[in-house]
């Protein structure tokens, strides 16, 4: 444990953890019913992202409650703030996996996903769990190093979007406008899943730091 | 001023009326520079949100020096911890006028939108700076109705970009893939940046009610 959420603080950092947990399932679950046109799965993505919301609440009462009290000294007040970053940047990932899992919904019994795009989205999926399971060990470990490793992580699905993209431009593409439009939003939210992961690594860094 | 951020957390409240400002201004930019194809006012786009990425440290930095004084009671501290929130919202309005100037920068000499949706980009502009000005009035003013008016200027935006979507996907759409993922990712921007406003107006209504 290096400066990480403690003493009275500690139960804000569980629930971070406990956020970051469902974050991460939410995504996979996301990704894996889009790949499997499954929508009872895409439903549960709903449930999770219901969780998230409820406990990021918990996080912003326990904040308030916590900075507040005469005993919380300048370091306390920083990593409160911290925590209530962090839970903003993990309530919009779960955003982003029901984001996904809509398209699933919005297209079935239709697949979401062309089959031609369906190796990227795999992929996709794979780095943003990576992302995920490292943002929940880092929390759970107050590991800086795990922390500072997410900005890499995410140079993996910047590459993954380029050629995503490159493959929806080609004049080989053989699916029309809707697929291309899917296509492109949905490698949008899986971006922006990433960004929102590298938020909660840079946060996580500068308050160890 | 009904419940806003005067004496100690005057300073705050006005280096957000300046971030919402410049929020405004940064949109409206990006969106006329993106109906011209004027590159050298979308690369003022990005000098605004600069502007707007350094009065957000100056807002987080005032308001963790203000929320740990023991004079703070619990009143001061959700009003800063609502500023810390209303600036993330500005902050993340500025990135996505800022996306919305890229795709002009990176179509110049072509217009990044097709005639054909200029109209709707238009539209949306106007919606906008609506919205933006709500935001920039509510913060002058203190003003809680102007803030709860900002989910019925969304549901215009939403409007526009449901009727974005279908000219795309018409049988009818001449243009081919390319055109039809710039205009769904600029409309992903302009709707995401209208979400933003509505969460500044949510936060604001909650704090003052």
């Amino acid at each position: 444990m290096q400066d990480g959420f403690h003493g009275e603080l500690a139960p804000v950092g569980s629930t971070l953890v406990t956020m970051a947990r469902a974050a991460r399932e939410a995504m996979r679950q996301a990704g894996a019913a889009l790949l499997a046109s499954d929508p009872t799965l895409a439903q549960q993505v709903t449930v999770r992202d219901a969780e998230i919301d409820v406990l990021s609440r918990v996080v912003e009462d326990r904040v308030y409650d916590l900075v507040g009290r005469p005993k919380a000294d300048s370091q306390d007040v920083r990593r409160l703030m911290t925590a209530l970053r962090v839970a903003a940047h993990l309530e919009r990932m779960g955003d982003l996996a029901v984001h996904v899992a809509r398209a699933t919904l919005r297209r079935h019994p239709a697949p979401a996903v062309a089959p031609e795009l369906a190796e990227y989205f795999g992929a996709m999926t794979t780095v943003a769990d990576g992302l995920a399971g490292k943002i929940v060990a880092a929390l759970t470990a107050d590991d800086v190093v795990l922390a500072g490793q997410l900005d890499q992580d995410d140079d993996a699905m910047d590459e993954l979007h380029r050629r995503l993209f490159s493959a929806m431009l080609s004049p080989d593409w053989p699916l029309g406008v809707e697929a291309a439009i899917d296509g492109a939003l949905l490698g949008r939210f899986y971006e922006r899943y990433a960004d929102q992961a590298v938020n909660v690594g840079h946060h996580l860094v500068s308050l160890w730091k």
